[in-house]
């Protein structure tokens, strides 16, 4: 899990946190069929709008994209100048003996084409389509989180109208008045939290690291060209830097 | 109906029903003339807004996209290869028997156009329009429930205010403001569930679907004008597994 | 007056109506002051933000989308077709005749462009030309209906701001601050049935008539170019049909 | 100033003032604190998101929308149709006397460079890149009005809450309770007004301006051009009256 | 630092600030607890959402958004003039000397490139590539302010529903209510003031500056290869102005 994200959920959960305790404690926050409504009713709404394999699918994109460490790209330069020098000397199929050490699937498998010497325009395309399909997961898991995030503040205020409803229908006891509507307003708070808290920082966070892996991966597709179209590892260096901000860079 | 949408309607309305009862019966929530308002207001301005037709033809489209089995693509590339085989060995006329246990019309119609020898060309033409047509029909069909979505909230804010001005008007005896602003806020309940747990989520719904019916038929185009070309039955396969992803493709 | 808009007022309008009736009465709903704030507000800042001459320009292509009778595309292709073949027999010059009685500008124009000998090239260029101008005045037609439907709401609140400020400010006999409140609430109550129920339904029949009207004209534009390509009348139908819907389409 | 504008200033400005006069006068609505808190701080996050050179230039902007009268379009053709019977008559030298009543920069500047003998596409491109300038500076204006029209309100809104804190924090007398109410709600007031009655519309009419003008230019450009190659009269005309709705154009 | 932007900020922040004073103190608006949700929870939700390196890279893009002096276009100009005549009279070489002087690391690069003999297209695509770069980095930052701008009055929000809450249960002695809700109110004030008076304005000052630097860079690079090509002075000259709008153009 990557230290902005615990940073982040440290953050915005624990001051919301000390802030509640301060003012008297968490038990009057807490109130299970409000937090029904909210929950059971967003997940009820993303379940009649996206198929359910892609909804529990979701979490496993989410879990990769908090954990996952990504290829770095210095690495994987590294990486592809000794495969280029390796192939240089002793051809192309001398590379099988060093995938056994790659763990990334996308890179073995698209090295293994390249040995097996197809050619790099075919080896380019197989590969394409596989970062679209990666691309299209990552995109859907960002629409499913987004759309969760539009659904559960409206989830809260229903719930919010249910709990004045009752509260104004049934008003003889004026001091029942402020706890029934504390209670009333707990579901526009779970509801707020749920969205802005979780929902769509966790939406654009799976753009943001999409972005990344794809770049990655790009990379990748271009370094395996480049190896099997046999290019000098100077050039293919330059191609791969290519990838990489102007300031990160570092030549060998 | 598939079982998503089944349990989300049961979670969405189940866990609001839940609510209503844990805080003292359904019969606060029931308001037939607020119910008129929101619900026979939100199709007046659909009305003014879709032809007739359109809305109508909304419900048609919904039954289809919650109802209708969609073809697994698992079985269509299965059976486009029992077709390219067949066609190899007997002709492309000894799939005219085949065609009869075909329930699809989409699929049924696009190899009669192979039978009966247009060029791949034109049949690909001909099926692509009628593709453009599903779409463009799923899609006016998920812009009416998005309309409509938009709609119900507003009518809802419009059937709260005529309640508050009625309520205001008249506050001689402050023991019936309770009840009275608990019947104005129906309305807004009303349009909020309409909106967010019926309109948007089917919209979502049938843009999903479009996705999957769009995607399966683009497959099947693939799988017809290849057997026009009269393809070898693997180079067929394969190109039909471009369509799915990765993990989801068994090699046969 | 198509018979989707009439239904569509009638539920809208009718219920609101009948709400207010069932509440008691439309007299405590009727306040000039608040309705001119609204809509002379509404109208003012619509006038800033068009010139006059679309603002009045846009009455009469609402006027023309809700009466003028659409052309049927059926009849359309008929009439297509009787050209075809009179003209295949007596030459084109003998259309001449037959547009004596084409009520439709548009189609008459073409026609005798294709009389009079122009390219087919030339023709169709002349024509979507035309069609592209209907198609840009719709556009600001329903640009301006939701510029107005974004105003409306505002301007009632700005009413119903006046209405609190000056409530409060005098607020020394407290049974009169029931109806004062009530009635800084209709400026808003007015803006939102002006809104949804007014403007942006009509903005968007105003899309909905523009695609259809643009349709019609595209499939007479193509209707014209082939009769003045002196195509025969079966492929001239086939041409046309590629414009309908699959399950419309009827064979002749 | 343009007849919509001022007509449009009225109604909207006009009926507010009515409005507010019906209720007891205009006392009850000024407060420089509240307007100095929205105007100073809509400004203030003006100027902090675009250079000061740009918002000052807006007024220029804004002033010329409001007040330049646009060259007529049948006026042009005129011109053009005349310039090019000179020019065809006495060459297109002759046509240097006739500038000396040309009031447009833009017109003179580009019939001196056909004088000039430049290519007719080297011409194109120098206009061009003038309209590209224009059109650039007006879409800027229209943005920093639309972003004033988003700020103002937001800065309404936070004078409202800086008038609520101070009011509930010393309500001790429950009879200052509404006049103090009252002033916090002037500042949303304000924001509303200004949003709604002033930026958005401007920002509106700045777009809407811009589209005539370039169009105009487009004009200008393409009967320059046409003069710079000399083109018969009667094409000229063709090709300036495509540039025309086909209901508005007169044939000479 | 601009000036529009110290402007900006004391008419801005001055206003409220006085606002404040005017109503009794800046004592009423201090709350740590309110200030740590909003602040905190604003940079929580943030740092979810995007890298670590990312938010805390984005305040040196803030930082040199607002203190950078950028290179003036006319300086630009007048520097690239005595470069092409120096390398016209003395050959390209001969900048180097020149080079000693110049700052602006991207011009350097970029002149280095041409002095050591590269192609004029090869140039361009690397000093493109920078741009790029330079380009989609100060994207980065503007999306990440306008995102703290969204979760700043949404945290806002959750923090007055926290202090509703608590106060709301514990309503027993009225006296305490005003002051109590005054506090809740304050997290909504503070969300709204970082949203609409730092984070949208600075997200759009480097939408503004991004667009001028890369105008800018692109003169250098415009300027860089004509160099390369040895262009004559006066059409260096003329390629160069094409980038500054036609009144801000000075000959030379």
């Amino acid at each position: 899990m990557d230290i902005a994200t615990i940073l982040g959920v440290i953050s915005a959960f624990g001051l919301v946190w000390i802030a509640i305790f301060m003012g008297g404690g968490i038990q009057l926050f807490i109130n299970i069929p409000a937090l029904m409504i909210v929950v059971g009713g967003t997940l009820g709404a993303t379940m009649i709008n996206y198929p359910l394999r892609d909804v529990f699918g979701v979490f496993k994109v989410v879990k990769k994209a908090l954990f996952a460490r990504n290829t770095s790209v210095a690495e994987l330069i590294k990486r592809f100048m000794a495969f280029a020098q390796k192939s240089r000397k002793e051809g192309i199929l001398a590379l099988e003996v060093e995938l056994k050490e790659v763990n990334d699937e996308f890179l073995k498998k698209g090295v293994q084409l390249a040995i097996d010497g197809l050619e790099p325009q075919e080896i380019n395309d197989i590969l394409e389509t596989e970062v679209e399909f990666v691309r299209s997961r990552h995109q859907l898991g960002a629409e499913i989180f987004s759309t969760m995030g539009t659904f559960s503040p409206a989830l809260g205020m229903i719930g919010t109208l249910i709990g004045l409803v009752q509260m104004l229908q049934t008003m003889d006891d004026p001091s029942r008045v402020g706890p029934a509507m504390a209670i009333a307003l707990l579901t526009t708070f779970y509801g707020s939290i749920i969205a802005n808290i979780v929902c769509l920082p966790i939406s654009g966070k799976l753009r943001t690291r999409s972005r990344e892996e794809v770049l990655t991966k790009e990379m990748a597709i271009q370094g395996i060209v480049s190896l099997s179209n046999g290019d000098n590892p100077r050039i293919l260096e330059q191609k791969l830097q290519a990838f990489i901000p102007p300031n990160q860079r570092e030549s060998s």
